[in-house]
């Protein structure tokens, strides 16, 4: 397999290092706008090269971003390409343009690294569904923010200075809104839900809050009361009916989230036979990303290109309700919807999900978070 | 993909239940001797027509134990049936004879559900070690003496009455010996290694310590000081040394395993690109288990029959040095490694694996535990 390797940040530089001593996948091409000198690659900064050589049978898109990632890998289709990349934006935002069109060229397109990091989340998603039928999805699916409540937990610190340290560390960006405000969880959880149940949701239909809220204060309520607060993402399908958001969410100390440190990830699937199945490690970084990548390219080497059939597009339906603790402006509605006080801030009755997103639209002051059931 | 299907107790009426209205795979022959009457199935006391049978080219193995079932898959593997089995002692036992005889003879065998259940344990770990250096596998592997610990943690139980209550709710057998000694967690931490390093460990060379002396006192001491014990195996490969070992550890309350309830499985590997991955689910149960057999089923039919190469036979070196808590006679060698005193027991300085499991045979009063790192 000779691979065009479109970009050559973290996790393309991974790719080449992870490939460099095999003999069946070899990076033959790297475009990227970096000088870089390899000794085993062309580096260039003219896509369109990939395109013209017939000798690369496989594009790797580890650029991120839409665009120009989205232009690039489907004229890579176009041109009869096989597809590997780590771009949750891409897939989630494109999957219904890209996916049926790299069926309809007779393409394979693999996008494992682009959930989970290291963990082979989207692939063990594939195992799991071909033998039963997949009942939800979800978890903790980005590092960073795990990385902060996970500080804010342990050493007391407010939300700026958390980020401040994660940053420091690496473990945030310079501009962290995608990671802090639910972003990169929205698209991760709508690229698991459309794998898991063979559709392709319409992300506008999928509300996501992050966790830029969160006080010291609110921590510091959850941990006198025996909670641990993650951010969280669930996609749920239940008598035809998709439910599918991104919150923050307080387990009880014993819960298996409530024991995920640093920037680890914690992703869930449950099955209809197999029960509740769960995949723990690290969700970013060179090399565990890089690896996903490459175990891609090994499964398109063996021909298994697809997670799932690909079927109709699906708004979700977020009318399931749940309790949530909410710190905030006591109007009407939240006053209507109280079941008690909770240090801080008060519990909700139940209450749906599309409902409290809403409100808290309204109220950018607040923050809520669900109690696992 | 025809099936003879031997034994019909839990796993076997499971993976007849889950394959029922399958068109792919199906169940055409059961070999038991219970008179159950099938709608889609020969039922027979015969396994010899199951070998006589040329359209059956799949033999599933679960009857468990050790006899007749190495007989049976061992005659179905000559007789150039494929095989799949739950059965971990078995694979574990005879692995050196019966993975090179159904290579010899061109007939694939897979048991992924012999170690997790219904966690796809051994399918990722052929996953994980084909894209990069597998470097450790372990964890709790064994449902019933994770039930029991749990008891005695959570309800301060004594060991009898958490075994009594395990039996009486299914979760422990009516003999238990072989979970709450380790044996069935050292069958599935040999096959695990096996298949990691692609060798064959000598079963012998293996020692395993289960959970039979634990107290109500030494939880409740581990509790005081903020540690969960939890029955755990270790399979190591370090500069081309194996350690292998079962035996009670402690976790700090924050960890991923302190936070396993019930019957619930935690297999973890370490990978040289991944980094650490760990795997959640049911570890055992009808329908998980026969999950995996029906998966193992798939991948038979497109091929896939083995999960890494065959090496050679291996023994453990067990020199490797860990902390414990002991409790027990304060006899010399455990005064001359004592590090400090810990409630109802002693902490002991490093001392290596194999001097800890070999006084602890002289010692069958005694109860130890490893301090995890």
């Amino acid at each position: 397999m000779k691979i065009g390797l479109l970009g050559f940040g973290v996790v393309g530089r991974g790719v080449y290092d992870l490939t460099a001593a095999r003999d069946d996948i070899q990076v033959a091409k790297v475009v990227c706008l970096e000088e870089v000198s390899l000794p085993d690659a062309e580096v260039t900064k003219d896509f369109q090269s990939v395109l013209n050589d017939e000798t690369i049978d496989t594009v790797v898109e580890a650029m991120g971003g839409l665009h120009p990632a989205y232009e690039f890998v489907k004229a890579a289709i176009e041109a009869g390409k096989n597809i590997v990349t780590s771009n949750k934006a891409l897939v989630a935002t494109f999957y219904d343009e890209l996916i049926p069109l790299a069926k309809e060229k007779g393409v394979l397109f693999r996008c494992t690294a682009a959930v989970g990091g290291g963990i082979g989340w989207l692939s063990e998603l594939e195992r799991a569904r071909r033998s039963q039928t997949v009942e939800s999805v979800g978890g903790i699916m980005n590092g960073t923010t795990n990385y902060i409540l996970d500080s804010m937990t342990r050493l007391g610190l407010g939300y700026a200075e958390a980020l401040r340290q994660a940053q420091e560390l690496g473990y945030a960006e310079a501009n962290p809104t995608t990671d802090v405000e639910g972003i990169d969880t929205w698209h991760k959880v709508i690229l698991s839900s459309n794998i898991a149940f063979g559709i392709s949701v319409n992300p506008e239909s999928v509300p996501a809050v992050g966790i830029s809220r969160i006080t010291a204060e609110d921590v510091e309520n959850f941990t006198n009361n025996g909670y641990i607060c993650k951010l969280v993402s669930t996609g749920k399908m239940e008598d035809g009916k998709l439910s599918a958001y991104v919150q923050p969410t307080l387990f009880g100390r014993g819960a298996l989230e409530a024991a995920v440190p640093a920037n680890y990830n914690l992703i869930t699937l449950v099955g209809s036979a197999s029960g509740r199945m769960s995949f723990y490690g690290q969700g970013a970084g060179r090399y565990p990303t890089a690896y996903n990548v490459v175990q891609d390219c090994t499964d398109v080497l063996s021909g298994r290109g697809f997670y799932s059939p690909y079927g109709g597009k699906v708004n979700a339906d977020n009318s399931v309700c749940l309790c949530y603790y909410v710190r905030g402006e006591m109007d009407a509605w939240l006053k209507e919807n109280k079941e008690a006080d909770f240090g801080t801030g008060i519990v909700t009755k139940p209450v749906s999900v599309e409902k409290m997103h809403a409100w808290l639209k309204a109220h950018p002051e607040a923050f809520a978070a669900a109690l696992d059931k």
